[in-house]
């Protein structure tokens, strides 16, 4: 095991502040093997975490935390700081079942103030707590840590817009790097870039005045020098500081000394909004992270001299690839199809078809609300844009997609990765409630794929669909293994398809990958003397009336199942059921969906246990509809084993 | 009538384009005339309009419009646009029912490329048409018209962050009036203010290096002055230029001369992105707009001679105004109630606490994903804040709202004005979607008013509500001039009430001001012998299921009727009641709500009527579903007047 004998003596920030600055700096490198060891059994975001290790210990060391409040944006850098804050101990929970989350949450300490996990939140909130410190709450200084890809998004700038008019006492560091997940783009990225390459403490405001002499001789050189530079030919400020924020920086984020000296400048001085610039390397004094392409941004488990991560191989293609490789395939046939991503080139599998036509993809950096609207000039244009974000990240467009796109009509295909419940990210990153945003606004058509040749076939569709939006969802992980056609087939729009006619008793009604929960449950049940049909909805919207109508007619009992939240397909359902009169002469309908909360993260299939939408949970949920028993509990598996 | 010999010429652009430029000046002031007289017998937003009447004749003189796409922000300062693209002859018609939409809109010229009503959504689309043309597409140039307030706006950014970043030829017009609706706010309105003051062309840079010698001569000086000032003070750019633009301004946006040489000089050169700066006037060229302090921003009719507005007095209060006088009478008892606004303080009524307590209220900017954050933010640091947006608008806030708000359940209040149909801004600004894209979301609570009273205790409902977010929503315009309470009372959350208990044939469960409509409909088919029960549901999350019991268990047609989109308030209730065995035996359940297209502009009343929602509606509804008739078309009117 590590040795740590200083980090042994620190059971929470209180017990830094004791710490003298050579200390701080073992201290540092102490955190920094004990992230690289709890990563390496439990897998998760690496890189982040290894480049604010120092940033870390030296905002803990100088503020007052936990009255002063650190906000970390997305918070997937937040190893360091758990290890601080008294979480070191469940580090080897983290994102696990009943564990530590992987990113900052509320309920889980009090030196976590703001929860995050979506990007570009984090200036938001802490001028939140500035105005209540202001407005005589127990509240000290409020502190964003925020990245240079989370700072160019349209929210950030909008929180710094009003943080700088605000012209209250509130910190901002922005943790340079010039990675997010992928390489960042944009304008302000390269922005950033220059004032980065101006050379240490270029823009050194009043706030570091005295810091300056106080600097080890190279870096005091390289002040002089940029401090010359500036005088010389500059009487503007930088972008921060047309937005009223002083701005201290270019500093060393990895220079414990520097970091110190500027963090205590600023909080004995500041009076206003400040940017502090931190430069930091990702992935930082972890050879195998610095050295890799990605940095380590998210990572399984991993040998820690070698850093070769244990990445379990599957034969069967995961739904991503499926997608980014049918849309490769459709964009060989037609000029017009174009990608959209949105800072996710690889995760959405857009990647693919920028690696064949890389002149027809177009990454938008963090910015989900542009690349809707964007996607819907191009569609008006006469092209044929396939906007592909996650679900819970297309949140962030829904006003695009209301105002833009479907009230205009215009066919963008929107291309949803990660729906339902996704795994270690937890609820954050659940795409919960696609169906429910879209399948309510006219004009739009709402597809569910069941497994990887469905989704196959909805790109085909959604390609071939010119006439209005239309948008597919898909789970995050591996398909089903299915075989794959070798060219997607253009679905009939609103048709649904029957996947086995099993009599009169219940009817389950599948939207997207719930199919393969109902069929097992069909199995379990027939296996009990319960005669079972099971169709596959395909569409969330427009319904197949038709369908519906038949297996309304013809079973005692009709259950729809989705990975998805209430007020979606189920709901949906129900009510075109009741406008045609299906429901005047009773039928035991029931809606499968995921409960009311929100459910903390596990393993995907821990999640939909947790949920209530299992196999198990649908054979109950017949069982207890049909008035056989009502206290069942795992009567599917016992099934299974007669 | 006005004389207008040069308008009188013009069918279209294609005609503007072999007038001089002296025939274009004078093309300007008829185009002018003509916008007051229309607008002063429509009503509509005319202080805008005048603003940009110079640059709108320039655009499609210079422009080769419609192959080149002349995109508007906002799109409520097109009408001499629309007076030049072909809708002179129906200028009278504005805002009205089968009449001209008071934005731009695809449907209704090919002149309008990409319609708008929401801000900041102008360079996104422009840029898509800018790929479109690059990708091969039969288009032109892309030229987006955005105002300094709507620019602020993150979404903007996002657009200029990537165009910059892009490269492509496009053309951005900053139309900078120093106003939105209300005085605009944050650090970049000053920023923008103090390039303005740098005096004319003062970044001036290659494109429109030919253009100098050609001005007049006052201008000339100011631009070699301010370049001079260029040359000596500054080596780094204005903050588009960072971004990656081409900067030219600031210009006079009324000195035609000075635009067309700018237009043409930037149409002949521009190789990259160029932003020019406009200056320009609110309500130019008309005294009484441009001595009102909103500029006339949105009027009534009007007298032209006099600019006196002929609205017509109500002695019941607006929602809105209720709202803002309950609130600032909770906050007068709880220093802890905050208000945040994004840019509307009067539309929401806000100003009427920040007039009592300026300190404690929060404009900032059109930023709505900042707002509900900064909100999170508040509320966590243990202020109550009171977020008060217009429904449609609070669209752009949703990510927010489940990842800050909901996830967290922190305890933020959502004030929805505008909820359902508005008239005359049409689908743009419907509030449709809210009760769905709000009651999906686990923690939340959402109620909706039934009149003003109701309203008050919502107010004094949300107050006191601490343990999670909630939401109230309530209509434009007057109330129903019930009596209100001196003080609003806290409601039990998830209790409805019975309004009417009427035997046994129908029940109606209305939501919000429907419930107006379902008390005349009761009254309606009451005379015709059918006896009917009303309830006020009053929360649409969390759902009284007592009562809802109640009323499934006593009536054999159960109607719920709310003035929002499928997948709201009625779905959530057929979930439930499925879910809790209420649908097994037969009821005859409907849910009455808008249908699944968009309203068009009319009046409120017309639009309801078109979407199938009067008291009228209802009773048909109810008369069908019981077997009575099934083409009755206006039996109320008829029962009403037996």
């Amino acid at each position: 095991m590590t040795n740590s004998p200083i980090l042994d003596r620190v059971a929470g920030p209180r017990d830094m502040r004791g710490l003298t600055d050579p200390q701080l700096r073992t201290l540092a490198d102490e955190v920094r093997c004990e992230v690289v060891q709890a990563v390496s059994e439990t897998g998760g975001h690496l890189g982040s975490s290894l480049g604010v290790v120092e940033l870390t210990v030296a905002i803990h060391a100088v503020f007052d935390t936990p009255r002063d409040k650190l906000i970390w944006d997305v918070g997937h850098q937040c190893y360091p700081h758990k290890i601080l804050t008294g979480r070191r101990d469940r580090m080897n929970t983290l994102r696990q079942k009943g564990g530590l989350s992987g990113f900052t949450k509320r309920s889980e300490s009090e030196y976590d103030p703001f929860g995050a996990a979506h990007s570009s939140t984090s200036i938001s909130a802490a001028l939140g707590f500035a105005v209540g410190r202001d407005l005589g709450q127990a509240t000290g200084d409020a502190i964003a840590v925020i990245g240079d890809g989370s700072i160019s998004a349209g929210m950030a700038y909008e929180a710094m817009n009003n943080a700088g008019a605000e012209g209250r006492r509130l910190f901002v560091i922005l943790n340079d790097n010039e990675m997010s997940i992928a390489p960042p783009v944009g304008a302000m990225s390269g922005y950033l870039s220059s004032l980065s390459e101006r050379g240490p403490l270029a823009g050194l405001r009043a706030v570091a005045e005295g810091v300056e002499s106080a600097l080890p001789k190279p870096v005091r050189d390289g002040a002089r020098r940029a401090r010359e530079m500036v005088t010389g030919l500059e009487s503007r400020g930088t972008f921060f500081e047309e937005l009223g924020f002083d701005y201290i920086g270019p500093i060393d984020g990895h220079d414990m000394d520097q970091l110190l000296q500027v963090l205590r400048a600023a909080r004995s001085r500041a009076t206003g909004p400040v940017l502090i610039h931190a430069c930091t390397v990702k992935g930082k004094g972890y050879a195998p992270a610095e050295g890799s392409a990605d940095k380590y941004h998210g990572v399984a488990k991993f040998d820690v001299a070698s850093g070769v991560q244990k990445k379990t191989k599957s034969n069967v293609p995961s739904y991503t690839s499926v997608f980014g490789e049918a849309l490769t395939d459709e964009a060989s046939r037609d000029v017009a199809i174009v990608g959209v991503t949105a800072a996710m080139p690889s995760g959405t599998g857009i990647n693919i078809l920028q690696d064949r036509f890389p002149a027809r993809v177009f990454d938008v950096g963090i910015a989900e609300q542009h690349a809707v609207t964007f996607a819907a000039g191009m569609a008006a244009s006469g092209l044929k844009p396939f906007c592909a974000i996650y679900s819970s990240f297309l949140q962030r467009g829904y006003d695009q997609i209301v105002h833009d796109v479907a009230l205009q009509n215009l066919p963008v295909r929107f291309a949803l990765d990660r729906a339902g419940l996704v795994g270690a990210d937890g609820p954050t990153h659940a795409g919960a409630f696609d169906v429910g945003f879209l399948a309510s606004l006219p004009n739009m058509v709402v597809m569910a794929a069941a497994d990887e040749a469905e989704l196959t076939h909805m790109v085909a569709t959604a390609a071939a669909h010119d006439s209005g939006p239309i948008a597919f969802r898909y789970p995050r992980g591996n398909g089903t293994g299915v075989e794959r056609p070798e060219r997607g087939q253009v679905l009939e729009i609103g048709k649904g398809r029957m996947i086995r006619e099993g009599g009169s008793d219940v009817a389950l009604l599948a939207l997207g990958t719930s199919l393969q929960d109902c069929e097992a449950a069909a199995d379990a049940l027939e296996a009990d003397g319960i005669s079972v049909s099971v169709a596959d909805a395909r569409f969330a919207k427009p319904l197949d009336m038709r369908l519906i109508g038949e297996l309304a007619g013809t079973h005692r009992t009709l259950i729809t199942v989705e990975q998805g939240a209430m007020g979606g397909f189920g709901a949906m359902v129900l009510q075109a059921m009741a406008g045609a009169g299906m429901l005047d002469k009773g039928l035991q309908v029931r809606t499968m969906h995921l409960p009311d909360r929100y459910i903390d993260q596990a393993s995907p299939d821990e999640m939909y246990a947790d949920a209530g939408l299992t196999a198990d949970d649908i054979v109950n949920k017949v069982l207890e509809t049909l008035g056989h028993k009502t206290d069942v509990v795992d009567l599917a598996s016992v099934l299974r084993k007669t």
